[in-house]
């Protein structure tokens, strides 16, 4: 993750309290960034070690979000600040809880490390991996674009979503196919089923950041717009 | 969902602003708990035109949430609310992301009655309909507590997602078997899977909106509490 420069867009009252806040989002966004890692590392390498220490740091990643979430009240409360410097705030909450939930996907991400699986199911698995090694590069470019509230780079994410939405229906085919041909396997595939669909998940909510950074540099709320205005929303 | 009686939690100085909030969130609250209704009669009844009907409502609800988003934004910049004025809008903010996010859930669960279902598969529709009628009413509920900010109400709701999370279990487990008994079916119950699934993720959100009375009344961030000191602070 980038320095993270919001600078440009306070005020100079209070950049103290903000330069604080964001080396914690910087730590929050690093700490995700790891967890998912370890989470396809431990899926890769079948290493229940690791899944398990992924699913104990996600009391870390909880610990963030409370204490994020403590300091940008306080610095509302003490600040009072005007409407861009607000508006700064509070897309910094809303970012902090879909970061703390993309902590809870890679949690269950990394309980699909605790199963052992045949070779002819590894070979499944590799897909997952690739989707996996995609949706990490789509969240390091989302706390890139947050970083530097950085319009393109925001855009370059949503659009993102899509192909993450392609692959994921493309495993989730693949999967459906293992199990209609191997139906004692399903109870194991429909655990990879479920980190597939929690990778998915977590290609939503870096869109739903990439939104929030649009959002705030152009001042118009852009969530839940489609495709086309969001892009027209972002460029004008 | 009862009269939104927060007043006892604000000052005078912005009654009538928090008044249209209110009235803003009992119409957004009412919405989803319609679309829900709509959603499980639509599969109940096979009935698409109900099913596309809350598909195409569902951007009212994005409508409200960016409404209400809106407002609360203007009323701390307004009013520059102290400590407790302000965490009330915070709760607010939050509380209406996750309502949002069970209006989409609630849509998913609407695409399922775009299916047929064999005579047979409509049985297992049956469970999933009493696991929505339960997830329904933890809704109401925690619309009213939240409407109330009734702390052991939002207790009762907190708990109750227990008990979501068993039916869904046990409907977990009865769908596998009857995908590996009949394997042609699993594209088809795979829906119905996913349907149980958004379920029990409304029942997680009601939780989380549950976690915010709580939090709001007590001033402590309950978030991410187990439910024992969570039951303790609430009634400490």
């Amino acid at each position: 993750m980038d320095k993270l420069n919001l600078t440009k867009h306070i005020s100079s009252q209070f950049n103290d309290e903000i330069e604080q806040i964001r080396n914690h989002i910087m730590a929050m966004g690093g700490l995700i960034e790891q967890q998912l890692s370890d989470a396809l590392n431990a899926i890769a390498g079948s290493n229940a070690e690791l899944a398990q220490q992924v699913i104990a740091n996600d009391l870390l990643v909880n610990d963030w979000e409370i204490k994020i979430d403590a300091e940008c009240t306080r610095i509302i409360a003490k600040r009072q600040p005007a409407a861009s410097d607000l508006r700064l705030i509070l897309t910094i909450i809303r970012a902090i809880s879909d970061l703390e939930r993309i902590g809870d996907e890679a949690e269950r991400i990394a309980k699909v490390a605790l199963e052992s699986f045949s070779s002819a199911q590894q070979d499944l698995l590799v897909n997952l991996e690739n989707m996996g090694r995609h949706v990490a590069q789509m969240l390091h470019d989302v706390l890139d674009a947050f970083a530097r509230m950085d319009v393109e780079a925001a855009l370059a994410v949503y659009k993102e979503d899509k192909k993450v939405d392609r692959e994921y229906e493309a495993i989730t085919r693949q999967l459906m196919t293992y199990m209609m041909e191997d139906p004692r396997s399903i109870p194991k595939i429909m655990n990879v089923l479920w980190s597939a669909r929690a990778l998915e998940r977590i290609g939503d909510r870096c869109k739903n950041i990439s939104e929030y950074v649009i959002s705030f540099v152009k001042g118009r709320d852009v969530r839940h717009s489609d495709e086309d205005s969001l892009e027209q929303n972002a460029r004008s």
